[in-house]
Formats: C-alpha cells, structure tokens, sequence
C-alpha cells in the first residue's frame, strides 16, 4: 500500500499533511475525509491514519494506530557531503540513488572548484522522498544545507572523515571502511578538491581515501561509496 | 589528452572513423589532415594516429604508433543480462555508470513483464562510449542486442549465473561473488522475473541471489552490483 509523509508526525494527534502529500492524496488520489491512509514520520514509524481535513492544499489525518516501528534501518551509519554537479540532473540521480541504497544525511559541499554555487533544496528533499516512498523505506535521510568545505570539516573535526580525492597518497576505501568510526564521506566537485582543501581536512583529522583506479564522475562516486558501505554492513549481519 | 575510439583498429594502416567520430573531430574539434591524434580500440590499445583524410563525416587516420597496451582491466569480468527500464533514461543512467564502475559487456534483456519490448542500440552503444572515454579507460564494454529471456538462459547453459530476484530462497550477492566463475548477472524489469522465469534458469543451472532487503529499483540494481563486483575485485588484487 502506498504511504504517505509527515515530518514530526504526532501518534494519537491530529497532523498537517504538506502542500505536495496534500495534493497528492487530495487531487491525484481523490481522497476524501473519513477514508483511511497509511503514514511515516520518516523515522522508522508507520501509522495508519483517517483524513481529518481534506484541503487540496493542507490536509489533517488523525493517526489512529502504530502499524510498523523500526528501530534501525542498518547497523551502520552513513553520512556523505557531497559537492553537487554542474549538471543538477546527476546530483539529483545520485540522491535518489543513495536514498534507495541507504543514506542517513546528505550535505550539499560548496568547495573551491565548486562550478555550481547554488541548489534547490526543497526539490532535493522532494527527490529523496520519492525515492524513500518507491523503495518502500520508513527513514527519510536528511538534506542538510547547502555547506562550505571548511565549515564541514570544522564541524566534524576529529571524527576521522573519509575523503575522496583522486590523487596524492591514499588508502583503499574498503580498506578503512570501519562502520563505527568512518562514517563520514567526502566527494569533492569535477575537477576534485583543491590540496588545499585535502592539507585542511588533513589537519581536522580527515584520511584521504581512494575509490579504486576507476575515474568515476561525482555522483558515480557517491552511488560507488553508498554501495559498498551497504554490502559491508550486509556482510556484518 | 581526449581520445577517439574506432573499431577493428589495425597498427600500421589506414583506418576509418565512424560517422559520429569524424563529426566530432572535424565539426567539434575542427581538426585538419595531418594533425595527430590518440586513438583506441575500445581493447585495451591507444595509439597515436595522423588525421589522413578529414571528410566531416568519413574521416581516416593513420596509426603510426602504440602509446599504451593494457592486457585487462580487471582481474574479473562481469556480463550483465538486464532488462531494460520503461523510462529509458534510466536504464542509459545504468549503462552510462556500469560502463564508469567497469562491465565486460550488457545484454539488454527481454522478459516475460518487461514493459519496455525495444531498444536503441545504436543510442545504447554510444552513451557507453562516451562513459569510456570521459572516464578515461581504454576498454568498451559489449552491448549485446535485446535478447529474449529464455534464449539468454538457454546460451548460459552449464555456466552458473546469478539471478537477482525479490522473493524465494536467494543467496546474499556478496556470499556468492566468485570472481573465476559466477560473473554473469541477471536483473530483471520492474516487477521482477516471472516465477516461471525463475524456475527456467534454475533448472538452466542458474542460482537465485538476493542484493539485501533494500527494495532497488532496475537500474540500482545494476549499478550496486557493478561496484559490489568492482569492490570485490580491488580487494582481491
């Protein structure tokens, strides 16, 4: 059964779908009040709910029952920054991509090589949970901000992140990968991280890492990184 | 430095580049007789060649000498039979990153609830070039034409290949991944292979695998597969 999502979703309580679950439920599958629904929280939680308000722009459900709790989705966590592409189209698959495969936040990176400067972050949060509702996961990864490089690094000084570079020395990602310390992933712009950005996140503690002798493009890379962390993890069940 | 690939190279001769190539070399890159460029044979060959006839759609060049010969590219080879997705961007997306990731050659597949029942081979086979050449390798994967499900199976007799599918008794891929042996690759159309498709292969010697309990769409499946092999590969090294 197709579910819907409401962030912050209260149990027993009435909720306030968004503008795009509302016209989805509302205009595309013509529900009305009374009918009853399936909903997330985006955290592990299933609720089945009955339609409240049926605006076609700000629906309420009443969510009546707990029908499913996950407590985790993996035994591991991943968090990748990740430096969107020129072409948004392929930054835009790749979080679709990493949704599916399992992600827990995605940071758009804004480095010196950046080409592009700007996203839309809303309509990446609106990919990701597509991709959540299509591969019918309960956790929803979280789109961080647009950040720059070095605030990154700063905010993650000493939690050994891993970063991905395609030259200087390096160790072999499935060599480093250790799911309880080295969950922080770094994929640089076309073009790669600037050495002065790979000397910065060195000094914060960072291991340069490399993805093998394949030249990937950014968001090959990213899909690479979520990829084998998945099998990893599937590997120490 | 870019290079140009052309098929059936042969050293020390007169070679003809295909219509797509000559565009770009003499329109694109307007490039004249007598200027020298790099060539390769999608084999693991690059050679340097003189430009000895510079039509815009029928260019010939002249392989002088052998700049680089790579006997493989990996120390595994994987054949993926995959059934082309009903939006088709998606399954290029999968062949474009396969190719990135490293593939041996593509059948498209077609099955009992593929939706999609044609393909563009010709279209197929560029995107794969062009992801060869921008990821700098000197190896072009095959791209098999669309080939029935039961003929796929029927040819593969004896050789063990893998089947991904959604439900029955599976193996998890990476408890299965022998790099000598089990390198063909079955993914099915969205909503899976046909239980009678299943109990062909079986019966053909093929072995039922799980890629984890993440729902994937096709062509993830594809792609995390191409870098489950890839990963696997460099560990083995």
């Amino acid at each position: 059964m197709e579910f819907f999502y409401c962030k912050n979703l209260v149990f027993e309580a009435e909720n306030l779908l968004d503008e795009n679950e509302s016209i989805h439920l509302i205009q595309v599958l013509r529900k009305k009040i009374g009918d009853t629904i399936q909903v997330t929280d985006g955290k592990g939680q299933l609720f089945e709910a009955i339609i409240t308000k049926a605006s076609s722009k700000k629906c309420s459900i009443f969510t009546n029952s707990l029908l499913k709790k996950v407590a985790n989705e993996f035994s591991y966590e991943l968090h990748m920054a990740i430096a969107p592409t020129k072409n948004i189209d392929r930054f835009e698959f790749f979080v679709e991509k990493a949704t599916e495969i399992g992600v827990h936040s995605i940071t758009p990176l804004l480095c010196e090589k950046s080409e592009r400067k700007v996203i839309n972050q809303l309509r990446i949060e609106r990919i990701a949970l597509s991709a959540m509702k299509q591969s019918g996961s309960l956790f929803l990864p979280e789109i961080k901000s647009l950040t720059k490089f070095a605030a990154f690094v700063e905010l993650h000084k000493g939690k050994r992140p891993l970063i991905c570079t395609c030259s200087g020395e390096r160790t072999l990602l499935q060599d480093t990968i250790d799911l309880k310390s080295n969950n922080i992933l770094l994929i640089g712009p076309e073009g790669d991280f600037s050495a002065k950005e790979i000397e910065l996140s060195k000094a914060a503690g960072a291991l340069p890492i490399s993805l093998g002798d394949k030249r990937m493009r950014v968001e090959t890379a990213g899909i690479y990184v979520a990829s084998i962390f998945n099998m990893v993890h599937q590997k120490n069940q």
